[in-house]
């Protein structure tokens, strides 16, 4: 369990918070990119980006010539977000409509990683997060390409999640109305691959892309 | 055209961005929900929300009682972003793996609506917004729940997008790898939906559920 701060505190609907690990490491390893908020000059900024995670820690890389690295690369304190959403909740009244989500907001200073082999891992792990298996297939960073990369990692210290799921609430009286009500599912889902047309083999797509799901 | 502004410049592959409104609204009007940053006694906070355009202004909706709506209240500056992935763009080197994907930042002080039919106009927008034609069928909001939502509007100021199309770029030796490369298209689809057992009536699902895509 995170310990409760009052960065994490959920005050709204809070029977849907959480601050149990196995349920913030579940929703990070499925979600796909986050949002990073930071501070500089007194100005929020925010950035998507891809990451992982490795144990209590979440890896970012990108360009060192990035600004939005460059500018975090001195232990600035950051609030990282994993969101998705599971379907529009759609009740019999405007004000109880809803959204089935699943999101973790979490707290921690950014630390430039300078190890070479967690520098390494992390990147493996980042792919394989995306893409899981794609890394023993492909052309493994050289030396380089590892120069031109900064990673950094987020010691996950206040994290919280919040999740709603199931059906609309609709107020006693609104049952009656002559409005259809249910959920509507969303999902991310992966549509044909299209092959690069520069492919110079003949090489069938490969299994961790035909079965790709996210 | 937005003023190109220290916030906003784009550094990293430049050619991906652009400061044009109907490229930006167009992505903000294909978004489902924002994030959005703040700064709270210098340290950097973020929610997800849903949203909606109308012209040149962003508009969110909250509880009265929301911390975070209570937080940005005081005309606060916030970031805000909107961003999907359309793609995995798997190259033969893992250096060259991309993301197709489009994103706004804008960033804009937060302003609490007072005027009423502004109010309504957001609140319906944001319905039609999320699922289009929507708001014609249901239960419109009573005084009671007008005033425990607070409505905030974000003026655009400062707005840029940034938009990656198109297969990998390797390394021109690595063309010759025996690696399968292209790009996983991968899209937000709805599935099918599930009528609230607590229905009433038989109503049969409206055109707007069954025809949903966002």
């Amino acid at each position: 369990m995170y310990p409760v701060t009052p960065h994490t505190k959920i005050s709204r609907s809070a029977k849907r918070g959480s601050y149990d690990e196995e349920t913030i490491y579940q929703i990070l390893d499925e979600g796909l990119f986050c949002h990073i908020a930071y501070v500089l000059d007194g100005q929020p900024m925010m950035i998507p980006t891809g990451y992982c995670r490795i144990g209590n820690k979440i890896y970012i890389h990108g360009s060192v010539g990035s600004h939005f690295m460059r500018s975090i690369a001195d232990g600035r304190r950051v609030c990282l977000t994993v969101s998705f959403v599971d379907g529009l909740v759609l009740a019999r009244s405007a004000f109880s409509h809803s959204v089935n989500y699943r999101s973790v907001v979490l707290f921690s200073p950014a630390t430039v990683v300078t190890d070479e082999q967690e520098r390494w891992d992390a990147l493996e792990a980042f792919t394989n997060h995306v893409i899981p298996g794609r890394w023993e297939e492909i052309r493994q960073p050289n030396t380089k390409e590892m120069k031109a990369t900064m990673v950094i990692s987020f010691t996950i210290e206040e994290a919280s999640a919040k999740i709603r799921t199931g059906g609309p609430n609709d107020d006693e009286e609104d049952y009656e109305l002559s409005v259809w009500a249910g959920v509507l599912p969303l999902k991310l889902q992966a549509q044909a691959p299209i092959t690069d047309p520069k492919m110079v083999h003949d090489i069938p797509v490969p299994d961790c892309v035909i079965g790709y799901r996210k």
